[in-house]
């Protein structure tokens, strides 16, 4: 830290995102990424439809807008995209709480959210989740904060009903609910459908996971217009330009072959089904996900262990130093070559311990 | 707006960007980009070493930053990358300006500080230029205050001297000044050496003009490391994947291709100084400019129907209605035919009048 360094940031404690080796020779299962590229269809367009390098990016965005407006039934004055969803969560964090109002989120969710409430000084309350892992929606009635869910949550992978979801948005009129559905497209239910029926609920998707394009940096939020006019007025105040030419161009590719988008979900889902049914057998208690990962515990070896083991094997996967779900792993669904990498180290681990 | 937009932001008025068509056959010279696309040997390097997209982006971004530190032979810690360097001016604010430590620029400079002033909250004082449009560096001395000069500055691309620059950091060793040099490559003398006698200097440089990248976004900040390490802290906060991978690699290939970064220079600069002496015939007065622009006005037209009059003809300049500058043009210096239309536009205009 500089002797510069602002003290409205002197205690922040930044995110740590998982690791992200230079080199590529190991089995990467520790950051939900897809296993699959963009198809060659996608990138093919992209090629051919890419604005030329050197002039700023169409400001609008209006053909990725329109795209997935069409898909999702919406108005395209709905929508905003941002350079990874992170980004628009930051700006809903902004935008939509102060010390006035504050914010609530599970106990147990994605990391990044009480370090932007942390950034933007927003103080918080985090609702903690049953013994189950589960979210019970009734825990977030009637809360007078902005509140954020991932659906399904992360890193159990559970996820909550349309319905559930919709009741909380009902039981909060007076607060914006932020549903984080980085992960919904592996078995969720999209909430977006109820944008037109409540103009509190601000739904955010990535394109990191299901559309394969974490290393593209694509996000959007859907929500009324005037949640959208809000989160532009941030944009606009700091990088108008913030997706560039290039995700434009192969985001607008990959939702012209949702084919690829779907086969891939249901690909990972089946290795997902197959992992799952594979850890049970070697006495692994296995969360039932709705996302690409699962989380899983063993009584045999801790989370930590077994994830330092896994590394020492070139098997990356993520383990959280975090009071309740230390003892958990959660492993990212990749091919089932990765998959069948993975479940060979895992029983190699536990026969050296016997 | 809607009903739950934090008070924070309630007054925020965002910047508003230079027009960007979505068509492409009209003489874009009003957002200052480069008229040349990166190079083929630069796109060719690119899309060899392209990191499958499924995958975040390589997080240290080690590759382009260490060919960076290179290029200007100072520490790879002392370079950090940004989504444009708009984002690196915004996490500027934020690191190192606040309620105490306020901020200070050029009355006439480039349109986004007050923007992110106002967005941080942080109090700011402007400085008039001088009434030739100069920066006068000792108007700069001891102002404790965080200091951002644009240099050259915009719109006029009047220029100061490194050692004029240096006079300025000397004189406020307890505040940060950040020098902005988005044009500097056209002309202007790069203070980015000084990064290593003074611990309060930050340079912001961008890749959107003489690189030919408007549209991949990437800027970056060179200053001691703590300097560094605080921007860090706030883009690990933020968004850690704030560079994608694509324009990693364009990027790592461009600056691999220094002599057509050059050589454009060049060409711009050969521009310019053939439309200068052309409106200079035509009774211009046209600042001496170290930029890719140049900011220009004529007795006989005012320059708001200047910029009309040329965008009914398909010629885009920018316009600012700012008081002090409402009779001048800030016009972008393309290639040597788009600015023969541009000349043979105004000429007719001039024509039309009289």
């Amino acid at each position: 830290m500089s002797r510069f360094f602002s003290y409205k940031y002197k205690d922040l404690v930044p995110y740590t995102p998982g690791e992200q080796p230079k080199v590529l020779n190991v089995t990467k299962l520790n950051t939900n990424e897809c296993p699959f590229p963009p198809s060659e269809k996608a990138m093919a367009f992209a090629r051919e439809h890419l604005r030329p390098l050197n002039l700023y990016p169409e400001i609008r965005c209006i053909d990725l807008r329109s795209r997935l407006a069409e898909l999702h039934g919406i108005d395209v004055d709905s929508i905003i995209l941002g350079n990874g969803s992170d980004e628009l969560l930051n700006f809903s964090f902004m935008a939509f709480c102060d010390d006035r109002k504050q914010a609530a989120f599970p106990s147990i969710s994605y990391g990044f959210y009480p370090v932007y409430a942390d950034l933007n000084h927003v103080p918080y309350t985090t609702i903690p989740l049953r013994a189950d892992f589960t979210i019970a929606p009734e825990d977030y009635f009637d809360l007078h904060r902005t509140i954020f869910i991932a659906n399904p949550n992360a890193p159990t992978g559970l996820a909550l009903t349309r319905s559930q979801v919709e009741e909380i948005v009902k039981h909060n009129p007076d607060s914006v609910v932020v549903i984080d559905e980085a992960y919904v497209d592996f078995g969720g239910e999209t909430c977006i459908p109820l944008i037109k029926d409540y103009d509190n609920l601000l739904v955010v998707q990535t394109f990191s996971k299901s559309r394969s394009m974490a290393g593209a940096r694509l996000g959007f939020a859907a929500g009324s217009k005037a949640l959208i006019a809000d989160l532009n007025a941030i944009k606009y105040s700091i990088n108008p330009y913030n997706v560039n030419s290039m995700t434009l161009a192969v985001g607008l590719g990959v939702l012209l072959d949702e084919e690829t988008t779907k086969a891939n979900c249901r690909t990972i889902m089946a290795n997902r089904a197959y992992t799952t049914a594979e850890l049970q057998k070697l006495g692994f208690e296995v969360l039932p996900s709705s996302s690409n990962f699962i989380f899983a515990r063993s009584e045999q070896i801790g989370g930590k262990e077994l994830y330092l083991k896994l590394k020492e094997r070139g098997v990356l996967i993520r383990h959280f130093a975090q009071p309740g779900i230390e003892e958990w792993s959660r492993i990212t669904i990749g091919t089932k070559e990765q998959m069948d990498i993975f479940l060979k180290n895992v029983r190699e681990i536990l026969e050296e311990r016997t």
